[in-house]
Order: C-alpha cells, then sequence, then structure tokens
C-alpha cells in the first residue's frame, strides 16, 4: 500500500496583510500542489477576495472533512473560520479583529495538526501589533506556538537553500543573550539541530558551531566565552554521538555552511544568524520550529501591508515554507510507517 | 594640464603566504595596470620567484626613483626591502623572519605615503602569529596603521560591492562592544564613513544605523541601548547636517544597503558587519581604514598559507582593495588640486 501524500495546514496569516494573496499565488502553482496535500485555515471570503486580487482561476471551497481536502489542483479548500465579516477588513493596518482571526487560525491549525488529521503547519506573516491589539501578548510566532504545544524547549531554524541555521536565543537583548550563552543550553539546541536537519533528509548531519566573540575569541584574547561554555558544549554533544565541530569564527562559519562545508550551523544569538540568512535575500529565507510535537515552518517575512490588497506581494518564501514542510511530513510519516512495521515484525 | 594618475604602494604582505602570488597574479592583467601606478613595497626576490609560480611574463625591477615607478604593465616595480635572504622562506609556516619582514613593508609603504611619494596604501595579508613572534604585538593591520599615523580615531569599512559597512568596534569581546555603544562613539563612526564614502565619489552618502539588539530592540522590549545611545547619535549626526537614519534591524538593514536603499550602514560590532560582507564571499571583501591621514585598503583574507607557493590563491580580493584605492586617491588628487585651484582664486 503506497502512503497518500501529507496534508499541510496553512494558516493563512494576518488578513490585513499579503497572507491571503501568497496563498492565492502559491496554490496555483502545479508544482507546489504537487508538494502534498494543501488545506488552508482562514476565512473563506477573505481567500475569494484574494483570489481575485492576484488574478487566479481556482475555487474557494469550505471543507469540513479536512482528512479528504486538499488535493485538487483547481481549487483552494479552507477550514472556514468566518472570523472576518464582510466589509470590515481593512487591508493594510493595524487592528484587534485582524490580531484575534490571526491568532484563531493558528490555534485550529495547531490543533488540527496535534489531532493527527494533518501532518504539518504552514504559517503566514502575522502582526505583532494586531495580536497585541487583541490582546494576544506573544513576541512572536514560536512564542505562541510553543505555548499551544505545552512549552516544550524550541529553536528558530532558519533555512535558505542549503543554509541551515539554528540560534541559541533569539528574542531577547544582546546582553541577555550572551548570558544565555551555557552548555545545557547549546547541547539542547544542537540536539534540536541534529533532529531537525535529519528530518529534511540528512542521514548524520554534520553541524559548526559559531563562536560569541569576533574571530570566536581569538584564543581568549577577545572574550572567554568560547573556553569556559561553547568549547565543553561541543565536547558534550560529541560525546553524546553528534557530529559537531567549532568554535568557528562568526563571520565566516553561515558562508562555509552555505558552501557545503556543514549541513548546519548554530549561532550564538539573533542577528549573528539572521543576518546570515537574510543577506541571501529577505523574500526567500524560511523559518523553522524545532522542538515542537508538531512540524512546523514559516515566511520569514513580515505581513508586508505595504503591497496588501495589490497583488505584487513575494509568494517565494511561501513556496520555500510549504516545500520544507512536505518534505519534513513525508520523511516523518515514512519513518513512523517503517517503525510501526519494524514493530510489526519483532 | 592633466594630472598623473595616482602611485599606489602595494605592500607584499607576509612573505610566506600568499600575497607576493596574488600581487604577481593582479599586475599582470592589463585592466589592473590601467587603475594607477603600482609599486610593490617588499623583497625582490621573492617577487620573482612568485613571477614563476603562477607563470608570469612579467619582469620584476629593483626601483628608487619611486615616484616615477610603476607606469610600465610589463614589469613589476619593487621597492626592495631585501628582507628575505635567499633559501630562508619558509612558505605556509609562522616565523619570526617573516612577521619582520611584512612589518617592514608596511611601515616602509606608510612613510612613502605619508610623505607624498605614493599616494595610497594597498595592503596584502599579515600573518598574526607571525608578526607576534617577531615581537610586535597588534590585534591587526588597523591597529598598527592607526599607531604607525600617529594614533588618530580610526573604524574598520568593509566593502563589498555597493554594499559598505563600518563598525563602531572590532577587535574586543562582544561584551566590550557592548560597552562601546555610545553616541560619541558612534557619530565619530558616522563622520569617518560620510567622509570615507565621500571619497569614493558618492557626495551626499545616505548612512543606515542598525541597532544592538534583535529587531533593533522592537521599542524597547529587547534592550534599551537603540533608546539610550543610537537614536540620540542619529539626532546629533543629523543636526551636523548628515544624511543619516535609523536604528534600523540589524538582520535587514545590510541587504537593505546592498540594495542600494543606502549608500553604507554602520555595524555596531564585528559580527553584525562582517557576517553580512563575508556572505557574499568571503574572497571578494576589501577592508578600508578611516580616519588615517593616509588612503589604505586591503584584501580581506588572510595569508592563506594553503595555498603559498600553488599559484592558487584567489586575487579578486586584492584586485578590489587596488581598485578602490586608486579611486579614492585619484579622487583625492582631484579635490586637493581644485582645493588649490580655489585657495589661487581667492
Amino acid at each position: 500500500m503506497s502512503m497518500s501524500p501529507p496534508i499541510l495546514a496553512l494558516t493563512m496569516g494576518d488578513p490585513a496583510g499579503t497572507g491571503p494573496e501568497l496563498l492565492a499565488k502559491a496554490l496555483s502553482q502545479p508544482d507546489v500542489r504537487a508538494l502534498a496535500r494543501l488545506v488552508v485555515v482562514g476565512d473563506a471570503e477573505v481567500m475569494r477576495a484574494a483570489v481575485t486580487v492576484v488574478g487566479g482561476a481556482a475555487k474557494v471551497r469550505v471543507v469540513s472533512d479536512v482528512g479528504n481536502a486538499g488535493g485538487d489542483p483547481t481549487t483552494i479548500d479552507v477550514v472556514d473560520l468566518g472570523n472576518v465579516p464582510t466589509g470590515e477588513l481593512q487591508r493594510g493596518t493595524v487592528s484587534p479583529l485582524s490580531g484575534r482571526a490571526a491568532y484563531d487560525y493558528i490555534r485550529r491549525a495547531v490543533d488540527l495538526t496535534l489531532g493527527g488529521v494533518t501532518h504539518a503547519v504552514v504559517t503566514a506573516a502575522l502582526n505583532k501589533a494586531s495580536l497585541h491589539a487583541a490582546g494576544y501578548h506573544y513576541d512572536g510566532h514560536t512564542e505562541l506556538l510553543a505555548e499551544l504545544c505545552g512549552k516544550p524547549r524550541v529553536t528558530m531554524m532558519l533555512v535558505a537553500g542549503n543554509l541551515r541555521i539554528c540560534h541559541v536565543s533569539t528574542h531577547v537583548s544582546l546582553r541577555e543573550a550572551i548570558d544565555r550563552v551555557r552548555p545545557e543550553r547549546i547541547v539542547a539546541v544542537l540536539r534540536l539541530a541534529h533532529d531537525g536537519i535529519r528530518e529534511l533528509g540528512i542521514a548524520e548531519p554534520k553541524l559548526a558551531v559559531a563562536g560569541l566573540n569576533p574571530h570566536a575569541g581569538e584564543g581568549g584574547l577577545f572574550g572567554d566565552e568560547e573556553q569556559r561554555y561553547i568549547a565543553p558544549a561541543i565536547e558534550q554533544a560529541v560525546a553524546a554521538g553528534l557530529k559537531v565541530s567549532g568554535p568557528y569564527a562568526g563571520d565566516t562559519v553561515f558562508f562555509r555552511t552555505l558552501n557545503r562545508e556543514f549541513d548546519g550551523a548554530i549561532a550564538m544569538y539573533h542577528d549573528q544568524g539572521h543576518v546570515a540568512a537574510k543577506m541571501l535575500g529577505i523574500w526567500q529565507g524560511v523559518n523553522v520550529t524545532l522542538g515542537l510535537p508538531i512540524i512546523r515552518t514559516s515566511v520569514e517575512h513580515g505581513t508586508d501591508f505595504a503591497n496588501a490588497g495589490t497583488g505584487r506581494g513575494d509568494p517565494r518564501s511561501l513556496i520555500e515554507a510549504l516545500k520544507l514542510a512536505a518534505t519534513m511530513a513525508s520523511n516523518r510519516l515514512r519513518d513512523s510507517g517503517t517503525a510501526l512495521k519494524t514493530v510489526a515484525r519483532g
């Protein structure tokens, strides 16, 4: 029996942003539809308007049997939360209505995926101000998802082509980020990176660890965190069987990873990794949350309010996020199938 | 009367590295020779060997009248310090002999340029360990040059295509770098960046200032250095007539600068700017020291000991450094000509 393709739950994102239009664009591409079964979790009326804005031909259909949806490439299947009343959508502006709607899409997509109805969540952009206006006080998607999934330790992985970067910390001040450079945390991130990159199809990922200080501290000349915390963490990870090396000078390790010397790199703080990934283009990167019980990928840009309603939004990041989620979901389905077979044999 | 082209003093760098071979390659290219008059400050015998290694056809000639040298594209003119005795060159290894020789080239090139005989210094790579072995304890070229020029305040500008990045600090620990984010220092770097980029031919450079914390602190949520120190520095610079804006999120400001939204960007610390520049290729970037009384550009890579003696070193960074120095020297000569004329008229 061949496995049926995975179903991805795509959140519509902030309805006032470009999310609906980017989905309308992406879901009209045959190569994207061939990746997996795709179901939008959003508002059907907003999706219909978005298809019109981008000049698309797809039908928008409201579905209730999600487990059997998403397979017809001429149709955009929507789990319709109906939470954007006709005439109340103000594109390109912050509002509690949009923030609440966006929150509800995420919550439903997570529930569907935790329940095994769908196999991954792919998220369009949130507007943090709208989310806050609606009373949801999260620093971003990642923190919200962690809470909806029982607060496991998570790490943000940025993916841009074959550059994969995980972060020891993200949304904290740089001073606080330095304080978080400790072996326990670095080892935890290395384990999450290892498992996440394996799920992308690389059996034994080679991981590079960046230093914190310039030139990775130049032997203690510019800071000692490399010797005190980072090198011991690498030793622990190696002792646990991971293929890890470093600490390497932060300014070249990401370029070296891009050039396939490593399968992934660990950044010590937000900008170290994000500067690297975003130099490759701010409209192509993908954000993957590792450590959740579910697979989750996301666009790596914002709501792009300036282009909302124009049809000019750039769908590349969303398409890359869909591709990654499809790969990870297929691999997880295949591996769980194998695992079951093994159990049956035993 | 048309001005004669500027003369650039090219240091040979550590003789055990690829510097001599990269010079032999670069100086055999007619387009490079057309940029300016080029004189190597080094060791003639090492240069002859390098020409042989790379299979070049140029003659190596020892010159004493430097002010009239460097104009024949079939000849590599060398100010010969004769400091690498025959048979003592050990390519690809650290040694006090190489460190001392490299130091002497820099010192002579700086003297020639401070004396107005040459118009800019372009440096090949140093090996810091060899320099230390020879008893010269500098963190790098920049610190050494600053000392030879009377210790003015300097800043390192990285240039990669139209991406120009200046740094508020470089070779200090990240913790110390945070402490250096203060208005007085930021304003000084902005002035140096403004003057340096003008000398590249951009009349009124638009400068972007990066934040220190993720998302430039997200309104104080992740650190307050943006509000306490960076924003006031920007206000002071604007009040002084510079075209400056920010603070911008560090992870996108360099990409935006690369895409010509700004003419230059200010990084708050070493890796923030260096990660950005080096993602564009570690063999193409150029390092420019701003704030010295002389023009100085440099390769942005090391001695590449692994390739020394093989002829396989990559000369792109050196060629870009030569181009930049030629542009800056031509502009300075032209402007000083104009200034003299203006004085004569007044």
